[in-house]
């Protein structure tokens, strides 16, 4: 019997099936600081302690992005392994905090399946779920990726596809308990801008750009022990047609939530993920811009002190936002889009109910 | 209203006038860690805990060069966004110590503002100060930076320069409560020249080379959450005059300082910043070099187990140090010249006053 | 009086000599952070306080390597900063585990001297023994390095060659206190082979390649604080022969360790290492591929709960290892071959003594 890992494939899934990954990971200070030096995120609660203690919480919590990347990447070596295209995700639901000292683990159970009609390859969809030391859930989404079968000659499954949200209900939204923006420092956040501010259809060119190094991307994506192969090995990509290795698509988001500060400097949590699409591949050189529109503005049944925004994040490469490069006339996407990031964010409410 | 941060133009700063700035940063282990990754300091008393415990503190401090990059990059968004240029720093005082797990932040008074004669530009000098969560000051420093006009119409302020120290006083200098060098272990800290080996006069080539990577400088600076563009986007940098991304001065700072510890090995604090001047651009591939010069030794009457030599450091691009280059006979700089920084350093002394 | 570290020459070593080697150093949970972004480990006992206290340890232990490289930098300035040549390493017990938070210095004895014929060189035995802040031992290792005489009239000292095995005894390997694999998770820790699954003989191909970048072995490098110029120094290496930054020997250790998960997940401790060959030179580009066989099975008359396997490592660049290169048919070694490295690891068993 082999010893190394051959990942599952298409025929290997079945619905229902629940899928136990590897390896549990505990979060420190440690991996704090390192995505503060891979992204520059500048946001308050995630930056201080004493700020987080001013909004109610015990300490600052990991940013969200790095709790969805740690918990994803667990994913990678059973469900994505043999994977051709990695199609989408929704419904991704933060749920209790993570603060530094958490251990984090991710099962999935897979609740849907279908056979492409080339008989080669199939679409698996599942479920994961990260959770603490405490079993508390900390994430909950959907993703679906079209995997290879290894025997062509398996036969189909029954065809299971699962009814996904357009975008996660704001009422489903959780936020850390405690947590209170009733006496939010605006000045010490960077930003006079409240969740009032924020007018549906609003854009905001983010302005900066970040050029993205091999060493950068590669230390991020191990960090998340994320083991796909197409990030890591130059000497296995050289073949490939881009000749280079890929970005992990989860360093874009996270670059370009850090960009966003700029213009949503108080969106100081991301409540849910609704979609989003990594709509061309990025490499090592290239520069990432971002620009954002506001799609929707909730109110929180649970929180009087914070309003939720849902921001629609366009990042491009090489080419700065300050002209919104989105879709073109005929309808193709600009070819410098590279993310289109589809969230709900948290800001604190100008106008407080006491 | 634009939401996102325009900075302060010249004709915004008012003498007096108090600026608040965002974030505020628990600087942690995970910092530090990565502040060794990425100059290689060795210095004893930041590195152990137990041996910082044996000169009397609870435990290691974190680097005051770590420290003043925190403190430091705070100040951009508001003060240097729209700088032609950084001009100078002087009075630079560390005080209280900061250890993992503090909270600093940073406010800046304006204190002098001189347009120039060509009436686009002027030079705003500020004294910024880093406090901690407990409100004790952990550095006090003065800058000066020359900032564009919005409007070159605005009618110039009343001049206003202050009066700054051509040297921080070294009866100012402040060593963190308790620090005691009586038992100092020279063995462990890995040279063997106490303050009283020191002549005024004597230069020390450091010997080593220290080559900076893209990556390297990139995630320094963002560690620091600096947000000046120039250092991150090469994709607006080809454009520039150097086409390429230049590197934050406080790198080059803290690599001089890592190098000078083959010579300068006991110089276990920095005690103040006299002044420095970032004499050449450096780029990523530039291997960096140093050599320093004690320029005066001071007893300390707050501690007699410590005195403090005034060093000028020098460092290099792609020059080895050991003929000292400085200033050529015409008078200029040689142009491998980097680097000139003036400050005081912290060592122990040989014959305690016991 | 120079105020630099000179090293030491052959000269200057005698047999009996012993060296307190600066800086002692607290690892911390950054560095444990970095480790992981730098090589990707994915070994549940290093990764997860939860793993590691369900195994019967009060926190999960730093890495065995991480702990090496640190224990190993310290040495360098006192023992190789002249060498020509590291030989060769033997006996590398690692003893008390090492937990975030604990200060590790290093000692070394001198326990060979052996002139080379030719009168300018000579190689040094030392033994190097790494403590903790209560002074436990965490790590003890032979190696000999060849080292420049300064002085090449010196007179020959009397050779001592110190006998060293062939392989530590495995009885002599020793586990943390209170661990206990009896209730061992396979699938929290990612691969279903257990000690009794492993068959003397048997080869595994690890399948996984990492590309190096420069920026990486050097933060690495530094985290270790390993002060050879010969890896951080472009603007010198130019000229050497290669006329580029050698990496750190020890950094393709860690790298084929992190990719031997694929085929050794299990093996959560390292025992020992037995001995070790750096053939080749890496650079920065190089692509890193690794294989093992299994050399030598072993009981632990410590711990009923677990066995040792004895393990050859074999790392290759820029060649993908599924072909198990190694010696060619005429005795040379195949020239992708970068390591062979000879190690105990520490697996769970299956069946359990109760």
């Amino acid at each position: 019997m082999s010893k190394t890992n051959p990942g599952n494939y298409f025929e290997d899934f079945k619905v229902g099936q629940v899928l136990d990954h590897a390896t549990p990971r505990t979060i420190t200070e440690g991996d704090v600081s390192l995505y503060t030096a891979l992204y520059g995120g500048r946001f308050a609660l995630q930056s201080a302690d004493s700020f987080a203690m001013e909004c109610g919480l015990d300490a600052a919590p990991v940013d969200d992005l790095l709790v969805f990347h740690v918990v994803f990447g667990k994913t990678v070596p059973d469900v994505s392994l043999n994977a051709v295209a990695n199609l989408g995700y929704a419904d991704v639901q933060f749920k209790a905090p993570v603060f530094p000292g958490d251990t984090v683990k991710t099962s999935s159970t897979v609740i849907g399946l279908k056979e492409n009609s080339n008989g080669k390859t199939g679409v698996v969809y599942v479920r994961s779920t990260g959770t603490n030391q405490m079993g508390a859930t900390v994430l909950d989404y959907v993703r679906w990726v079209m995997v290879r079968k290894k025997d062509e000659k398996a036969p189909a499954p029954e065809e299971v596809v699962p009814n996904l949200p357009d975008r996660v209900d704001p009422s489903f939204i959780s936020l850390p308990e405690g947590l209170d923006f009733s006496g939010f420092d605006a000045t010490l956040a960077g930003s006079p801008h409240y969740f009032e501010d924020y007018d549906v259809g609003e854009k905001i060119d983010h302005v900066d750009g970040m050029t993205i190094e091999e060493a950068e991307h590669m230390m991020a994506t191990r960090l998340y022990q994320n083991t796909a192969k197409v990030h890591f090995n130059q000497h296995q990509m050289q073949h490939d047609r881009f000749g280079r290795r890929l970005i992990y698509g989860g360093h874009i988001i996270s670059l370009a939530r850090a960009l966003s500060f700029n213009g949503l400097g108080n969106a100081q949590l991301i409540g849910a993920i609704n979609g989003g699409s990594h709509t061309a591949p990025t490499f090592a050189g290239h520069t990432i811009y971002a620009w954002s529109e506001v799609l929707e503005k909730a109110e929180l049944a649970s929180n009087q002190t914070a309003g939720a925004l849902r921001i629609r994040t366009i990042a491009t490469k090489d080419m700065p936002c300050d002209s919104f490069p989105d879709k073109q006339e005929d309808g193709k996407r600009d070819p410098a889009v590279v993310l289109d990031l589809d969230y709900w964010v948290i800001l604190p409410k100008k106008t407080m109910a006491v």
